[in-house]
């Protein structure tokens, strides 16, 4: 399977998938290994996962340079791999104290000796996009392995140079080899996956979860998914324009706007409109490619190729329906093979316009005007998977606003969470254990019940 | 829609399904009032829940006389009604300690302020079985609404009589008539729920299991399953046998065998064979139909019609490939136009026989001979799922057998657990809540990468 380079438009990189076969037998590997696995003490566990870490800092360069090809970009992929290395810390520091919680059950009948044990699941299956590819691999393989499970992730094919660099920084810990495994591979191997593992973790699209959650209707195996939205800003009157506009133009551009988590419209009261638009589409406008030199700019190129037809489509059909550009251009543009996106201010937006409602990932930057807060919900129909920033003068008027919005999570005046932060959360240490309940009777007699 | 009195074979009651319509209406006005009921305190929600107990307790005479003809059997009515009373002052004090449990995270930038916040589903879609038919269609019921969220109710078609007394039981209690709702119908109104209701809460079998998640796998809306398994029990050599009999007579034949949650098999150490099956086919027939009285015996009718021909099925299966019936009969039998099946014990049973592999559902018992545990993994493909009881001389030796087998549930020299006995669990909770993130930047400097 050939890999295409964002930066050049050339496929210059070849990996290979393993058959379903090769998949079979390494998942039994790995299941047969997690037994061990689980049996270690915690400690063990948080030791092993922190010699990973050192290792993964002293080839820091290597994994920069393999991801810097893989995405075209330079800066942001520094920051990513430091996010990275801090949260394997944090990670275990919770796990300390999410294993040690008492469970709480209670049995009805007294004189019984009843137990909930929470058991790791034994191989978990991660499938990973190609934003941010190195964070979202590695993001639930941590405290899955700190749970007692094994693991084996498919990285995205779009950007999977960085997975050799990342086999290798654990070559010499012979105890995380058994447990740990990287596959390459397309929707094929992702099916193969879903079928075998004991649990899937998929971040990515819609679609994409469609087709996996098809196949575990048969399996009846869970699957666990984190999937975009269409994350907006709100901007009330009594924001402060600079804060906003800066944090905002970020939370559209990071990425190139590729994120499921990116910013994708952005609703700002009447009264501050013009002064908004003015700041928005200077900042806009100072924003370069990491083009022609990667370590430069900001915006990198687009890294899936299918989507910038798409982003071109909405360009237009937006511009048909009467948006304006105020910074940007009417498409994606290419240089030196590789395809560019400049931020993309549009005004005059209406809710007939496909960028509304589709995701577009990319840095995009529709504005539209409010009065009131109740306005938003009417123009854009949020989901609970969806995200809001708001930009207010007091936590007060910002939390207000919020309570008539229903989402998983809610940023004021930043825009930080869920986009770069790693969410680091002892809860998530959940998602890769089972409740296994025991039950001992003591009692000499037999039960009243029994026949 | 015509029920079937499982005593009679008469469709003496008639159920009527809400239109799509209606339901979308229902659900609408569940997830406005949701709202309030969400803000009020925990302990307005516990002092609503405490207030139906005692309406309950008070109709308690009712509610048996219902279920009593929907399931055609009074003394385990009676267990179960019993038990249901118990669980929600249970669910009351667990939900206390739960819901004031610190919730674990951290930020990455520790100058910000992160929460992360659990935030009931609107409204829970709940369809439960046949199977102790109050007991399901209030199991997931109770902790929903302690944890905030509406809920709807679908009890299964074949039982529905003892809705009307609990829709009865809350009548006066105005904040609960708009936070719980009953609705009648078939796998059309299930699909109704699954498209309709934030969260569905599923009971009973695999196939009906695999219909709700073709359906949801469109909303992507989340579902829970609780489904049965192929249940065991072991009985080693150092075992007592008088226990072990009287409880593995009474795992397989209670609830006339139809529970999700019965033993579907027996594996019996060679050594104590003959004494063990001498004493397992005289309780065996001790048992008693509740015919013609519906107050006296121990064995129901099978609610289910079309279980009755899957049951003669592999009985037929059984017989035809050399299985000897040592309790009981070669087929269900019709007494005064319901249909009852004798607790029948078959030995000679091999691994070829389909009785071992599907869920029979029945009070039927195959003893099956084994020298060492190794053996009983090799004949029955245990799942997750599936739950064991083992009955030995001592805890040590049935929690090394229990290391070789990876089920959810385990009792050592018991039967109870997951059966009659309710999982009240403060982790249920967590099923109805979601995770949603708060974070407020409340410095007054920009971050240094926003743009």
């Amino acid at each position: 399977m050939n890999v295409r380079n964002p930066r050049t438009g050339e496929f210059d990189y070849e990996i290979f998938p393993l058959s379903l076969e090769e998949l079979e037998s390494k998942i039994y590997e790995l299941r047969q290994a997690q037994d061990e696995w689980q049996n270690q003490t915690l400690d063990f566990r948080i030791e092993t996962l922190r010699a990973w870490k050192n290792t993964l800092e002293e080839q820091k360069e290597l994994l920069i340079e393999a991801l810097t090809i893989d995405t075209g970009r330079n800066l942001e992929t520094q920051i990513e791999v430091d996010f990275l290395l801090n949260s394997i810390d944090q990670w275990c520091d919770l796990a300390k104290i999410f294993f040690e919680k008492p469970v709480l059950g209670v049995s009805s009948i007294t004189s019984l000796n009843k137990e909930v044990q929470f058991v790791p699941y034994r191989v978990i299956g991660i499938v990973s996009p190609s934003t941010f590819p190195l964070f979202y691999a590695v993001l639930d393989t941590i405290p899955a392995l700190l749970s007692g499970c094994s693991v084996i992730v498919k990285p995205s094919e779009l950007t999977p140079r960085f997975t050799e660099v990342l086999i290798n920084s654990f070559a010499e810990l012979p105890q995380m080899i058994e447990v740990l495994s990287f596959t390459h591979g397309d929707a094929e191997t992702v099916i193969g996956l879903t079928k075998l593992c004991d649990k899937i973790c998929f971040t990515g699209a819609k679609n994409s979860a469609k087709d996996i959650l098809n196949v575990a209707n048969e399996s009846l195996n869970p699957v666990d998914l984190e999937l975009g939205g269409k994350n907006i800003a709100i901007v009330t009157e009594s924001a402060e324009i600079e804060r906003a506009t800066s944090a905002i133009v970020w939370g559209c551009a990071f990425n190139a706007g590729q994120s499921c988590n990116s910013i994708e419209s952005i609703y700002v009261h009447r009264n501050i409109y013009h002064q908004f638009l003015s700041r928005l589409v200077g900042k806009a406008n100072l924003l370069e490619y990491t083009f022609p030199n990667v370590e430069n700019g900001q915006i990198g190129p687009i890294i899936a190729e299918k989507q910038v037809e798409k982003i071109n489509e909405l360009l237009a059909d937006a511009i048909n329906k009467g948006a304006i550009i105020k910074a940007g251009g009417r498409e994606c543009e290419i240089l030196g093979g590789g395809n560019y996106c400049r931020p993309t201010v549009l005004i005059n937006v209406t809710p007939s316009m496909k960028l509304l409602k589709e995701e577009h990932l990319a840095p995009l930057l529709p504005v539209i005007t409010f009065f009131n807060a109740d306005e938003i919900a009417q123009v854009n129909e949020l989901s609970f998977e969806d995200s809001v920033a708001i930009f207010a003068g007091s936590n007060d008027e910002a939390l207000q606003i919020s309570e008539k919005i229903n989402v998983k999570r809610l940023t004021i005046n930043d825009i930080a969470i869920n986009s770069l932060l790693p969410e680091v959360n002892a809860e998530r240490f959940n998602k890769f254990l089972k409740q296994k309940t025991l039950l001992i009777n003591n009692q000499q007699e037999k039960s009243n019940w029994w026949y």
